[in-house]
């Protein structure tokens, strides 16, 4: 395809992704001009993936598109806010067919009402390196509010999303191993790596319960030192009572991972939390409102540091820091 | 330098350009949340740079640093927008250096001085490929007043900023060619190409006289082919009118360049606009104000396409037709 043809698909593909926002312009001028909502901050954040790193070159173009923007949305639910808008940057390499292209709108396209996120501009350039896809997305949360990092307390209960080490277990089945799975679990744990469950449905409603939050991406015991960090308190976890899938629940007794592999694998994007205990009914309401499962793992406590305890209380040695992150 | 070593370097260097805006929160956490203006639109763009297509590798860090957030804050001024924030990707390959960072991130921090812009986020990933940095930037426009594309009317002046295709002459000389220059009208040609000089003072004075507006990234004429796209007119430049730098002036008549070339050659970043003949004189008069020179080109008329004339009256035959982006 010439560089000409390419860019002309491009607009005609993702130019319909931008009709939910008039002030995109159809994505035919420099910028897009959005009206904040009144009451409200804008809630800004960014993130890359990478060929190779965060996904694999035989992906689907589908899982891609929605990694890329989910990954973003994860941490917009993260801090309370409702996802609204995003720009997306593209590097493609010369490998890039006008069938891919029309996979990777069409992942973008359910995605977009799956979360009610509109495209409102973009960039694209040729790349003699890996296909790189960077999103800013671009939500509304109410003015002041927004969950940080900061501010967890002493005496809080730490609680985390949904299950943990699924992703990590997909991508090591899609590099080789472990193998003799079965296929549903097999299948299962690689969607968790391709494409993030965002809880966006639940970070609005933490906005009201939570001292601290982020998404885990890091991995759960990296990410928690992120809490830790910035709120400056020490956070212990009971490894036992970490939710794991009935799919690395099997991984796990059949030897093909650790414990310490799970809880630092990253890409979970789960959200972790801390919260008063009196808090504690209002959260496990929350849970079958919002279909996400909730579970109270650990607490918050005076002191600095991360300690994960394994179910005989003896501390859980880490097989690794979890990746970082700018 | 290890990838801990260098991840930790950047947000050492990183975070102190946050600082301006609280709610960047120093870059400790998943996202930022800025309070809107009252009364005033959100206006956001994004835009790319990679190594070997929009700066060389060779290129000083400062100035890769100062074009990859000058190009994105041409498209804020383009639309009258005042820039406020901005989330920067970059993708490193391997061969970036401590020192390189350094440089790199001094380039930012005297171009937020300049600009009064502010880092508020971003993201940092390793790649094999290219060096490729992304800006996603936000500023702010009286709300419902955006300058667009569109709106150009039959009967306006043509009107463009500084001086066009001393970029692309720039990047000629950087390739090898035309040689034998003045030492001084070189560098001058160089400059240009290393670091745009976006029209930030100019774009917002332009909200209550410009028809229609946007930068000039792509050659003269494919940008005001835009315009008269999107506006549905068309658009009629006199050639010998289109203001020329003393350094373009010595290489056109010393045969290294053509009128052609110069008009098509892209990345020059000033601002083209139509405005009604009723408004010549307040357009004249921002230029001492601003200290951007002004110059009247041509004209809109009923119809479609972009017709450039040639001194003699004749339509000038052009090289190419300008770069295209997404």
């Amino acid at each position: 395809m010439t560089r000409r043809g390419e860019f002309e698909l491009i607009a005609k593909l993702f130019a319909p992704l931008s009709k939910r926002e008039p002030g995109a312009f159809a994505l035919t001028d420099d910028a897009a001009a959005l009206k904040p909502k009144p009451g409200h901050d804008i809630v800004l954040t960014t993130d890359a993936i990478v060929e190779g790193v965060h996904f694999l070159r035989d992906d689907p173009p589908e899982t891609i598109a929605r990694k890329a923007l989910r990954v973003n949305l994860s941490d917009l639910a993260a801090k309370g806010a409702t996802p609204r808008a995003y720009l997306l940057t593209a590097a493609f390499p010369s490998w890039i067919s006008d069938d891919w292209l029309e996979a990777f709108a069409a992942g973008l396209k359910a995605d977009q009402k799956t979360f009610g996120v509109t495209l409102v501009g973009g960039d694209t350039v040729a790349t003699p390196g890996p296909l790189t896809l960077n999103v800013a997305a671009i939500g509304e949360v109410p003015s002041g509010k927004m969950l940080r990092r900061a501010g967890a307390e002493p005496g809080d209960d730490v609680w985390v999303s949904g299950t943990i080490g699924d992703a990590a277990l997909g991508l090591a089945l899609l590099k080789g191993g472990p193998a003799s799975l079965p296929e549903k679990t097999r299948s299962a744990l690689i969607a968790r790596y391709r494409v993030p469950e965002p809880r966006a449905s639940l970070g609005p409603l933490l906005l009201a319960i939570a001292h601290a939050c982020l998404d885990i991406s890091d991995g759960l015991a990296a990410d928690l030192g992120h809490i830790g960090e910035v709120s400056k308190v020490a956070i212990e976890i009971q490894a036992g009572d970490v939710p794991l899938s009935p799919a690395a629940r099997t991984v796990l007794a059949a030897g093909g991972t650790t414990l310490s592999d799970l809880l630092t694998g990253g890409d979970d994007y789960e959200l972790a939390f801390t919260a008063p205990a009196s808090s504690r009914t209002r959260i496990e309401a929350l849970a079958p409102k919002t279909k996400v499962p909730l579970t109270r793992i650990g607490s918050v406590a005076k002191g600095r540091g991360v300690r994960i305890l394994a179910p005989g209380g003896e501390a859980l040695p880490l097989s690794r820091a979890g990746y970082t992150h700018f």
